[in-house]
């Protein structure tokens, strides 16, 4: 293979190149793939929610060795001397790119606010504009009007990806929301911020280089102001490319190995979860929905807390991320097992056992990024997570365990939600084309 | 080579390991190398300060070429399968790390101010946590108290440097403090804010790994809390490690090439330029001084610049960092050109002449990195760059030539220093010692 571009996924070179999910083959990418691989997933499944799924179930996991899973697309970096940079990841196609693309190193969300009273019109030429940037910058090329066209040269896997907010929808076609496209619930835990809230186009923008991302957020965000205003802007981070082996599960700013069980790509779970019959009015054919909440993670308390708490607070060890009753990471845990005196080893109020969906249909996919801004006055970190799952359902899938862990998790005495926001996924799009035309049809 | 590990600088593998400037082969490291390279260099040197030499010269480009100069120290990412994130800088030694190492990809800039009425036992105290936490951390295991050591493991070539504002020594040893240990003069160009200026005790740590950087700032911040308040957090950022062949010069926010002609290690001129006679009292022997500026930079005002206004007011072409009179980035600029109609080539008033030294003792040496913070209300970018130049004396090197782009800098119109800070950058210590040991005695 070229090294600097992406690698079919592990054992499915079939399904295409991991950022969309077109699938040359003739695939129908609506039907979900190894449905039988074990009914036992369907018992214990993976989802795990909360804060990104800390915990997370790992009955996926002896699937997802099977498969070959999980494999990040490009692990070709320096490779015969070939700069990572140049690896691209396909824009058009019937599934927009970033869902399924293996997580980029950078990711930045940002919120827009539609200017007031804008027209119908002016909605699709924002997004005809947004899209032909997106376009462009992902493939390595400078947006039209693009004054530094030279920092495009580098996408390094830069995909962006549109979300459209309860506004953006109700006012290009007020009878076309789907019913979960609205504001989540109150939960008792949350501490929401407006300025971490809503919005009415959401742009999730992810490169392996932090410059790359700069960069076209500043394209996006110029042609974006004549329409609309930034509500706010989240920069998150995971591991560098190349920092670890590919397929090295996450660590969240806590320690805590995060998405163990996350229902990737590779695994026949995804499908279902990510691209399933959801409520979804015809427009939305091939899209999903994302939630993102920024969840503040109090770094100082968590630290009066030693080992064996950090460990019984999520059900997981911390070093290495096995279950309490288990040795290696993808271990099923056993929520059944008694330590000598008679307690259960993973506690009921630990964050995996509380995140488990008693229901397999309330599974969703974790694509979380860390955050870690500049402290506050008087404290010493102002870190946190970048909560964001795609489900096809909202309120069928996220709500339930999102209501659980309000009612009862451990973590909950550590981390805060401080953000909340809702978007609908549209379908990707053809050249030609833009992200979400079938909206104004 | 084992990969993962730097290697030495290009033609200079006696000069050691790029992180620091241990000379195993017993050469002097006060003593300037290839001082006779070229009288020319002399003349036309490569200086460029301001906005981090978005000009810089050209001249010492030829010499550079020739010493096989300024590779990176790590292009062994990925290559064998080998997770980049194993490389480590050795800490101790006569010099800190983190000055002629080449740029890791991230570096956050930390000041704390000393609590008040902090006995001088207690500064010695907190020096020899931090000490011990850095040499720790740097090398892939965690700090003594290190609640998350899972995220120390991979240090992707991690360094913590440590700098000493004016309070700290006029604390610890009052008649240590080096003349030009103070905030610089005031500028006409400046917009100082206060949570961006000043500070007793620098930290700076970088790394090719965000996840890195921020849990080292975590454990150090942890061990100082008693001792010290955070007064700023500056975060920044270059191209990720493996986006482009090593060697490419960095581009800032603007577009801009920058730092052509930066004194890099492998250059007859950094030894004398960083580590040179100074105005040094004898505890900074192998120090050396660090000027940190935060230059914000007005992209929405730069956009309304067409490409040959850009390319003249710095004095080189945007798209291959060549200067106007000639054709490569490593071409020497010809001031005294003139266009067809008479005028110079190269303005009067562009950064690159204004930047350039008529003495040659004026040189600096810029470790800079791009920021990209959240824009403001009613803005779409909050960018610039976190100037950062190290120099053997500020007063004799830096402050001219911030001078001379004081009163006259085509891009003062796009560009505001809203941050300012000095500090000592005290010697490297040997395994048992602390940084800063010498001002104690």
């Amino acid at each position: 293979m070229t090294p600097g571009t992406p690698r079919p996924l592990g054992s499915q070179p079939q399904s295409g190149a991991p950022g969309t999910s077109s699938t040359p083959d003739g695939q129908d990418p609506s039907k979900p793939r190894k449905r039988g691989v074990a009914r036992r997933h369907l018992i214990f499944g993976s989802a795990a929610a909360g804060l990104g799924a800390l915990a997370g179930a790992a009955t996926l996991l002896p699937g997802r060795a099977e498969e070959g899973g999980g494999t990040p697309s490009d692990t070709a970096a320096g490779q015969e001397g070939r700069p990572h940079g140049t690896g691209t990841v396909p824009f058009f196609g019937p599934r927009q790119a970033g869902i399924d693309t293996d997580a980029q190193a950078h990711g930045n969300f940002v919120a827009l606010t539609l200017r007031p009273d804008l027209p119908r019109a002016r909605v699709k030429a924002l997004l005809r504009l947004l899209t032909d940037d997106a376009a462009r910058l992902t493939q390595g090329r400078g947006a039209l009007a693009d004054t530094e066209a030279e920092l495009a040269a580098s996408p390094a896997r830069l995909t962006v990806t549109f979300g459209f907010g309860p506004g953006l929808v109700e006012l290009v076609n007020p009878g076309q929301r789907p019913s979960w496209l609205k504001p989540l619930q109150a939960f008792g835990i949350d501490r929401l911020r407006p300025e971490f809230s809503g919005g009415d186009l959401l742009l999730q923008i992810c490169s392996d280089d932090p410059l790359t991302v700069a960069h076209a957020q500043r394209m996006l965000l110029k042609d974006a102001r004549s329409f609309a205003t930034v509500k706010w802007v989240q920069q998150g981070f995971r591991r560098a490319h190349g920092t670890e082996r590919p397929g090295t599960t996450m660590r969240n700013l806590f320690g805590q190995v995060d998405g163990t069980a996350n229902p990737v790509p590779s695994s026949g779970w995804h499908e279902e979860v990510v691209w399933g019959a959801g409520s979804h009015p015809a427009w939305m054919e091939n899209g999903t929905s994302l939630v993102i909440r920024r969840i503040a993670m109090n770094l100082d308390t968590w630290d009066e807390l030693d080992r064996s708490g950090r460990d019984a607070s999520v059900g997981r060890r911390m070093d290495n991320g096995a279950p309490l009753t288990g040795t290696d990471e993808f271990d099923e845990p056993d929520f059944e097992a008694l330590n000598p005196v008679g307690f259960p080893v993973i506690e009921d109020f630990s964050h995996m056992r509380r995140a488990r969906p008693e229901d397999p249909a309330q599974r969703i996919f974790r694509r979380a990024y860390n955050y870690d801004g500049a402290p506050a006055a008087g404290e010493i970190s102002g870190s946190g997570l970048i909560f964001a799952s795609f489900q096809a359902d909202v309120e069928r899938q996220f709500t339930p365990i999102q209501q659980r862990l309000d009612e009862l998790d451990m973590l909950n005495q550590w981390t805060v939600p401080i953000g909340s926001a809702v978007f609908a996924i549209p379908p990707g799009c053809e050249e030609g084309g833009f992200i979400g035309e079938h909206l104004f049809t």
